[in-house]
C-alpha cells in the first residue's frame, strides 16, 4: 500500500525532518511523536521506579538516555528531548514542584506587579546547564542520522502556570489578571520572553536542530486577546530561534480560531491537534508553512486497523505535499501499545514512498 | 451612543428574543446571560447558605424564584431555568452527586455494554416532574413579557459525564471507549437520545419558548469523530424540539472546528464561545442561522470601560444584522459585579436602538 510518488534519493531521518520543516521534497514523510520518550517505553517505566521526572530531566546522562530510546524502539526521524516546560522556573525564583497527579505547582505564584519585579531573568547557561548538556550528548550520539528537537513552553502557557500556581480548569485567575491588570501582564510576559529567548537560543547552540514551542493552553483565548496579550511576545521568540539558526515548530491545542495569528507570530512548522482537519487547515494557512500532526492520540488505544486507517486518512488527504511532518495531535497516552507506535512509523514511511531498505 | 438603525415598534423581551431566534427585525438586540440565575445575585447567595444546588433545582418554588431573579435584577429578555444538566441521571439509574469543588460525580459510571443495557429510559414526566413544574411557574409569572429558556445537556457531554464518573482533564476514558468499543458508545448515545427527546419535548410542553442544548465539552473532538459519534444523535434531538414547537440553541465551547457540523446537526441559534470572532463565524456559517454570544466572561472582571468596549466591539461588527442574540461566551464568573450585568443589558439595548421608555 503506497501513494504514487516521485522517487527521491534515500535520506537520513535528520535530512527527512529538516526537508519537512522547509517544505522540500523528501523520500518519505518524516515522523516523530510528542512524548515519545515516555511511559509507552518499558525501559522508561523501569527508570521511573527509582527516579522522578525532574531528576531525570535534570541529569544529562539519564535525560539523554531516555531521549534516545525512541530512535531504536520506534524508528522515528527525530529525538525530542525529555524535559518539562517548567524547568526554567526555579532560575526565575519560582518554587516549583511537579505533582504526579495535579501537574506543575508553583508555591509562590505571580499575582502582582511586585511579584513580577521580583522575578529574575537568568540565562539558560546559568539556570539550566543540564538541559544544554543533555542536548549535546544526544546530538553527539545521533551524529547526523536523526534530528534533535529541543522544547520550550510558550509565553502564554508559562504565564498561566506562574499565575495560577496550581492547574485549574479555566485559568480564570490568569485571564482575570490579564484583563484587570494589563500592565502587570505585559511586565510578566516581557520577563518570560527574555528568559525564553536565552533558553531557545542556547538549545540551538547546544545542538538542537529545531525547537518546538508548546503554547498548549493558548486555545483558551480568542483572536483579539491573543493579538493583544501574546502575539508580540511569541513573535520575538520565533525570531530568536531563527537568528540562532534553528527550525521552529509552533504548537497549541484547541487553537482552531487562532491558527492564522499563531502562524503570523512565527514557526517554520505549525503544529495542530486532532480537533481540526489537517489538510483543510493547511489550505486555510495558504500552504506557506509546514504543518505537523495530527492523529488523535486516543485512536491508538483502539485496534490496530483503526489506527492504520486514521493515519492513512491523513496521508491521503495530504497527498505528499512537501512540508507535512507526521505526528499525533498531542502527547502519546501512557497506556499506548509500543508496538502500535513502531507500526505507525513504518506505515507512514512505507505508505509515503520509502523503499524497502 | 447608538448604531444607526431603522426604528422598529417597541417589543416585549419575549418578542425580541423570539424574533432574534428567527432572524427577524427587532427593536433592539435581545440579551440574556448563561448562569444569570447564579452567584452574581445576592439573593441567590443567601439561599445557597441553606440549600444546595440540586435541592434548589428540584424544588419548583425555589427553582422558579431563582430563575426569575435576573428579570428584575438585570432586565434581560429571557429567564433561563436554574438547573443542572445531570438532573435526568438518577431516573436512568445513575447514582449522581454534585460535588461543589469537583463537579458532577457518577458513582456507578458506564463502562461496558452491560452497564448501558442496565440504564433505564424514563420519561421526563416520570423522572423529573419538578423541572416541568418549575417551568410552568416561571411561564405563568412572566406571562408573555419575557421568554423562558429550558436547558438540557448535549448527548456527547452527558456521555462523557456518565463514562468518566468524575470530571477529568482530557476525558480519555470516554474517548478511548468511543474508539475501542463503538458499539457500546452507540448503544449509550441511543439511550441518552431517547431520554433527551422526552426531556426537551416535555420542557417545551411545560412552557419553555426555547431549549438550549449545552454540548459544552464537544470541542474535545475533531470533525470526523463528531460526524461519526455525535452528529446523528444531536440531529434527532433538534428535530424533536422543532416538532414540539420550541426554538433551539446549540451551544458548545472550544468548538471552532465543529461549527459547520454542529449547525448541520441543528439549532435555530448557534451559540459560540469567546474564542471565535462572532461576525466571522456567522459569515462562515452563511448567515442561515441566528447566532448567540460572545463576550469573554473574564472581561467582566475588568473595569467597566473594558466591558463596555468589548460589548460595543461585538455589536459594531454585527451591525444589527437580524438574528444576533447577545450573551457571554460562557457562564458568568461567580465574582462578577451584578451592576456590570445591569449596565451591560442596558448598553446592548440602547446601543442597538431601543428608545428610552
Amino acid at each position: 500500500m503506497q501513494l504514487s510518488f516521485q522517487s527521491n534519493p534515500i535520506q537520513t531521518g535528520r535530512e527527512r525532518f529538516l526537508a519537512g520543516c522547509q517544505r522540500q521534497a523528501t523520500d518519505a514523510t518524516p515522523v516523530w511523536f510528542m512524548r515519545q520518550a515516555g511511559h509507552s517505553l518499558a525501559a522508561y517505566r523501569k527508570l521511573r521506579e527509582t527516579h522522578d521526572i525532574l531528576t531525570i530531566a535534570r541529569t544529562p546522562e539519564l535525560c539523554s538516555q531516555v531521549s534516545l530510546l525512541p530512535i531504536t524502539e520506534y524508528g522515528v526521524d527525530a529525538a525530542v528531548m525529555y524535559t518539562d516546560i517548567i524547568l526554567p522556573f526555579p532560575g526565575m525564583g519560582l518554587h516549583t514542584e511537579l505533582d504526579p497527579v495535579r501537574g506543575p505547582i508553583v508555591h509562590n505564584p505571580v499575582r502582582t506587579l511586585q511579584d513580577v519585579e521580583a522575578l529574575r531573568c537568568s540565562t539558560a547557561e546559568e539556570a539550566t546547564p543540564f538541559v544544554l548538556e543533555a542536548i549535546g550528548m544526544v546530538r553527539r550520539e545521533l551524529a547526523n542520522q536523526q534530528a534533535v528537537i529541543g522544547i520550550a513552553g510558550g509565553p502564554f502557557t508559562l504565564a498561566l502556570y506562574m499565575i495560577e500556581g496550581v492547574p485549574t480548569r479555566d485559568y480564570s485567575t490568569a485571564r482575570t489578571l490579564m484583563h484587570q491588570e494589563p500592565a502587570t501582564w505585559h511586565a510578566l510576559l516581557e520577563k518570560i520572553t527574555t528568559v525564553l529567548i536565552s533558553y531557545v537560543q542556547a538549545e540551538v547552540k547546544a545542538g538542537a536542530d529545531a525547537i518546538q514551542i508548546f503554547d498548549s493552553n493558548v486555545g483558551i483565548l480568542g483572536p483579539a486577546a491573543y493579538q493583544q496579550f501574546v502575539k508580540p511576545y511569541a513573535q520575538r521568540i520565533f525570531t530568536a530561534i531563527k537568528q540562532a539558526g534553528g527550525q521552529s515548530i509552533h504548537f497549541g491545542t484547541g487553537h482552531a480560531s487562532l491558527l492564522e495569528d499563531m502562524a503570523e507570530a512565527g514557526g517554520d512548522v505549525i503544529g495542530v491537534d486532532w480537533r481540526v482537519d489537517l489538510a483543510d487547515t493547511w489550505q486555510a494557512l495558504g500552504f506557506d508553512r509546514s504543518i505537523m500532526g495530527n492523529l488523535d492520540p486516543t485512536l491508538l488505544l483502539a485496534p490496530w486497523e483503526t489506527v492504520q486507517q486514521g493515519a492513512v486518512d491523513i496521508l491521503q488527504r495530504v497527498q505528499r505535499r512537501p512540508g507535512h511532518i507526521f505526528n499525533l495531535g498531542h502527547a502519546i497516552h501512557p497506556g499506548t501499545n509500543p508496538d502500535y507506535l513502531r507500526r505507525l512509523v513504518d506505515t507512514v514511511h512505507t505508505y509515503t514512498g520509502r523503499q524497502t531498505d
